[in-house]
């Protein structure tokens, strides 16, 4: 109940009210339904028209499927997703060998979100037994035995598998992680849009969409904002003309300003094109030291800042197109991976 | 056909015959049987006593499920693994509403892998219907009906899974990830146990199982052979005392002689301590140079190369400490990443 709490808090969120659950599933859904009837004593909300149950471990549902189920409960009063089975079901004998096996092509798997007409699955739970209190698993299964309602299934999509195994918790990370990907949002501090800032571009936009460029920063970040609410969780930095953080610098001031608790990490490359030849050392150590510093500020507000010099051979076009080449692939990966621990590093292409 | 061909060939596999596909599922594992049988002409391989029949797309199987299915078949003439159902099985009517929920606890899923008395099999198979071959699925309902032999059924464990979706494939890859990340065999050329490397040992424990430290590599590659066959695919070489890549070089022409062609990336990461005070700008790049020419070298056999620079800041003792112990988190996630990208990058904790 707390861990919830501090999530609603920390992610601001207006319209949620939080139910005690009970030592059931089908407990849990009743203590819910209750509230919602006005039984509760605190109880301000007003009863609904449809209410939609679903399952936690079921992170991926579309709002398309809730829709679908949603108008079906409406013309049907009870209506639920499901999906063909992935393997063939039997049934064993008491001592462990097969019995029967079931056609696949006549069974589905009843999955989750369900909806239904208040009425009809709180009448269901109202009558309900002991047994099904305890034991049963499905809510349609209430809505027919006690109201005779006949629930109308909608096709579901894969999207709606159960994170049950570590496994699925791989994949879901996988999956997230894949999803804030798929937009980058390129800075520069230079109008030059051909030579190696163009090429670099172009290399990133074979690999994920990129967003705009915008020369310098809005004053106000109202622009970054709007990148921002369009889930864009990725910035690339590219620093032409200073070989310092200025440009990233002010980049993640704004990013505070515009996303202050961002639920997904927002990974920031900022990029240095340097004629290696022309730095010294202890400049660069120096450097390295502030993007450190800066990177270690930063991941506090779920920032990852990554660092990468782009060797610029001003005398040798092709190793410098070799050296944006892979600056893009780093860049690619570091923004897909977003490894937590290489936050402040300063990678060399 | 020539994918596998190429694979076999690839890793040397000395126990695999390969048949021809056919139409369906069924029709395929007939097609492998009547080799079995001597019916085919080319077929130089004995009548088994018992087959196992397994899936492509369920790579995670555990040898334990396979004796026991086997040892199952034998005694029974025909062995299925089971898992429980993950969802209601429920029969919809013709016009898409709900008939009939099944109760979950009396239903079983069917998964692979199964095995049978040969001879039960293939009988089964020589008289089976067109219609079963073309839109059957169940192996252990072509026993029942065509040889009335009812199935022992084994329970599985969840490693039984189908790779179906592409969430599988990511959870798949996380999953292999996370087996070969178990171990990591540390090397260093000194043989002080104190200080910072015994320090950055002990932080490596907490994470990985830390399999032997050899002093210096032993000429003959036996002890890295027999660490490499225990299934430890990663390398952490410690240079204290020199600061180029003697050490690093030796291990990677070692690790090319134990094994040729690696299965999974094998992961190297070149620790360095180093006063950073004390070294020049020109040798530093000098070094990144010939550290990322290398790594682009053993790439090709599939060996991943990182260097990571630890600032050994002597005056300093606490400063160093939390070097370290960035250090140890850095070659952490190096290791359970395997980012093929930034391989050749030189890190600094």
């Amino acid at each position: 109940m707390d861990t919830m709490k501090s999530i609603i808090q920390r992610y601001q969120h207006q319209r949620v009210t939080l139910v005690e659950a009970g030592a059931t599933r089908h407990q849990s859904i009743f203590n819910g339904l209750k509230v919602l009837a006005g039984d509760h004593p605190h109880s301000q909300l007003p009863t609904p028209q449809v209410v939609i149950i679903h399952d936690a471990v079921r992170p991926f549902v579309e709002e398309d499927v809730l829709v679908r189920v949603v108008t079906a409960a409406k013309d049907h009063g009870a209506a639920g997703a499901i999906r063909p089975l992935v393997s063939t079901v039997i049934t064993p004998s008491a001592d462990g060998y097969l019995d029967q096996s079931l056609d696949r092509a006549k069974h589905r798997a009843s999955e989750m979100p369900q909806a239904f007409l208040f009425d009809v699955i709180y009448r269901a739970y109202c009558q309900c037994s002991d047994y099904d209190m305890e034991f049963g698993t499905e809510c349609l299964h209430l809505a027919l035995k006690y109201c005779h309602t006949k629930a109308k299934l909608v096709e579901g999509s894969p999207d709606l598998w159960k994170v049950t195994y570590r496994r699925d918790l791989y994949a879901a990370e996988s999956i997230i992680k894949d999803r804030i990907s798929q937009q980058i949002c390129v800075i520069t501090d230079t109008k030059e849009d051909a030579g190696c800032i163009g090429f670099l571009q172009e290399l990133l936009k074979k690999e994920i969409e990129v967003k705009g460029t915008s020369v310098t920063l809005c004053p106000n970040g109202r622009d970054l904002q709007k990148v921002f609410q369009g889930d864009c969780y990725n910035f690339v930095c590219i620093n032409m003309r200073s070989s310092d953080f200025q440009e990233t610098s002010k980049l993640l001031d704004e990013l505070e300003n515009a996303a202050p608790s961002s639920l997904y990490p927002v990974a920031v490359v900022s990029v240095h094109f340097l004629d290696f030849q022309n730095v010294s050392f202890s400049e660069r150590m120096k450097e390295l030291k502030e993007m450190k510093d800066l990177a270690k500020e930063v991941k506090k507000q779920n920032v990852f800042l990554y660092g990468l010099l782009i060797s610029f051979t001003q005398d040798n076009p092709q190793q410098l197109q070799e050296n944006v080449r892979q600056g893009a692939s780093i860049i690619t990966s570091l923004i897909k991976d977003r490894n937590a621990e290489l936050t402040g590093q300063l990678l060399v292409a």
